[in-house]
């Protein structure tokens, strides 16, 4: 696996959406976030993912130009229209919105529709917590779960980012809703089908199954928690549908490309700084005192593996997918 | 199994209320929750736990007269102390103040300290949902369940409510961050060890199982979704502590009774009543269009079946545990 800088990577993207025609600050911004998905550890959202990207924005479905406008206001709570253009920089604006809410308000909500894919959800729970504030935030997306008891995929994985600033390392969930994505099922299908670690959907035949393979064949993903993940990606949907008044995963799905979903970010602005950190650092402490069940290995909190892979791949260099890599410095 | 009717069960709570010194107005409602927790199935939060809670009290773990007092409000945030007060009025006061602020604001949020177990969390799901709020809430718990990775319980298994109101039957998804309870694996338990339908921890050598005995030997509690379900937990714990500047899971159970929780609730008003229905509408219907993996079955939405049962029991009488029905007369 080949290693690049991440000036070297950032620069290729931002090469890129130069010539399909971002202005320069938002290529900036746009390439910046790839780079950084890539650079701490989620591959399948940064350089993965960029042809995918480009590919939408030469097919119409992401807007270069479009910037967001807001539909409604009530004290802490607003509702904006992505008009369609490119996710992250709508997720960014969303989330400092929400902040300046928060910061005004004690909370703030943004639920903004029409807009796209952000990504790495972890990149605004980031961004909300290096500037001191809590963030709870969601997105729908295209139908890919099955409802719990149901065949077909009629839910989205619709991720949740629950983010909270921590000196020592802010604290960051960023979990889809199935157990596994898509993607990493196709990554152990391609590595010669090897065994997921534990079961991630249902084989044809209705059983539990650790082959990813199986998995995608029967199109059914297991949510997390059963019917309880089943339940909670429904009322993500609700969420982020009823507060933006934008696309449901029903809508999305039926519209067959992945654009135009709806999303909510919540922000709030912590009390009292240093209570909290001593708060947050008891807690984090008391879990690692459970015994790890393999020896040598440590109870992490979510966010903490991140910082670790960061910090490898900004000395190291990031590692590549040499094909992926070689088509986006051909672009 | 016994049926009773609501009133008679409402009617018994009451006078034993009565009895450890609860005023009649406190004893009423209070009475009202755990009887409607049962008439809504939600056994194990209505009769079941009743005579747990009046050993609370009698113990001094619940202050009977206790009223919730502020602590600090910046706009539509605010903390407040619970003063070790019956944890149900306390949560029922705590998401009337969020609806408040909601109405003023857009979004308001109550964070409580040192309040006591809210019993059914649906409960204040149904409250907002019923005026029209759609609501998140959460509480923390006693460590109940191990870390990711981990052998020893250290996560308060951390309930989590999310409601959306709908005229043709409220969305209430009520879930615990365990797979299974404590209390529903004891119910299988003593039930011939019947296994569970699914996977709900791991037994002393390590293994998946649906061995309900062996989970509860070894305390190792599977969390919705493994890892994901490890990081919930713990992210819902941090906010409800840093929110309200109470007790986390890790000083709950250092004190070694479940008293002087912290409590989340958020709700937010729905901006436009009729495009909201009819987005709902969209959504759930999408939903039912996967096919049943049962012949027979349906797909339902989290809150669908309590209808079912509510209406069931309030017409042919609440069904009683003979030996704990025989209890409360007795008390």
């Amino acid at each position: 696996m080949m290693r690049v800088p991440f000036e070297k990577l950032k620069a290729e993207f931002k090469k890129v959406l130069f010539a399909i025609n971002f202005t320069d600050d938002r290529a900036d911004q746009i390439a910046a976030i790839f780079a950084e998905n890539s650079r701490d550890g989620v591959y399948t959202h940064g350089l993965s993912r960029f042809p995918v990207f480009v590919d939408f924005v030469k097919q119409g479905l992401i807007n270069v130009d479009a910037l967001p406008t807001q539909i409604n206001g009530i004290g802490a709570l607003e509702q904006w229209d992505g008009n369609l253009g490119p996710g992250m920089l709508n997720a960014r604006f969303a989330m400092s919105r929400a902040m300046q809410l928060a910061g005004d308000n004690g909370i703030g909500c943004v639920a903004i529709k029409n807009t796209n894919h952000w990504m790495r959800g972890g990149t605004y729970g980031w961004q909300a917590a290096e500037a001191g504030f809590i963030s709870i935030s969601f997105t729908n997306t295209i139908a890919n779960l099955p409802p719990w008891g149901g065949l077909e995929p009629r839910l989205g994985n619709n991720p949740l980012v629950i983010a909270v600033p921590r000196k020592n390392g802010h604290v960051v969930l960023d979990m889809a809703i199935s157990q596994y994505a898509v993607g990493k099922l196709k990554q152990y299908e391609s590595n010669g089908n090897e065994p997921l670690p534990l079961p991630g959907g249902y084989d044809s035949a209705g059983e539990l199954s650790t082959d990813a393979h199986a998995i995608l064949e029967s199109k059914r993903l297991l949510p997390v928690g059963f019917w309880k993940g089943s339940g909670l990606s429904l009322v993500l949907d609700l969420l982020a549908t009823v507060l933006s008044g934008g696309n449901s995963t029903a809508r999305i799905t039926q519209n067959e490309h992945e654009s135009g979903i709806s999303q909510v970010f919540i922000c709030v602005k912590p009390v009292n700084n240093e209570q909290t950190e001593s708060l947050i650092n008891e807690i984090i402490n008391y879990t690692k005192t459970s015994t790890p069940e393999h020896e040598g290995a440590s109870i992490s909190y979510p966010g903490e593996g991140t910082l670790k892979t960061r910090e490898r791949n900004l000395k190291e260099g990031i590692p590549v997918d040499d094909k992926i890599w070689a088509q986006v410095l051909g672009m």
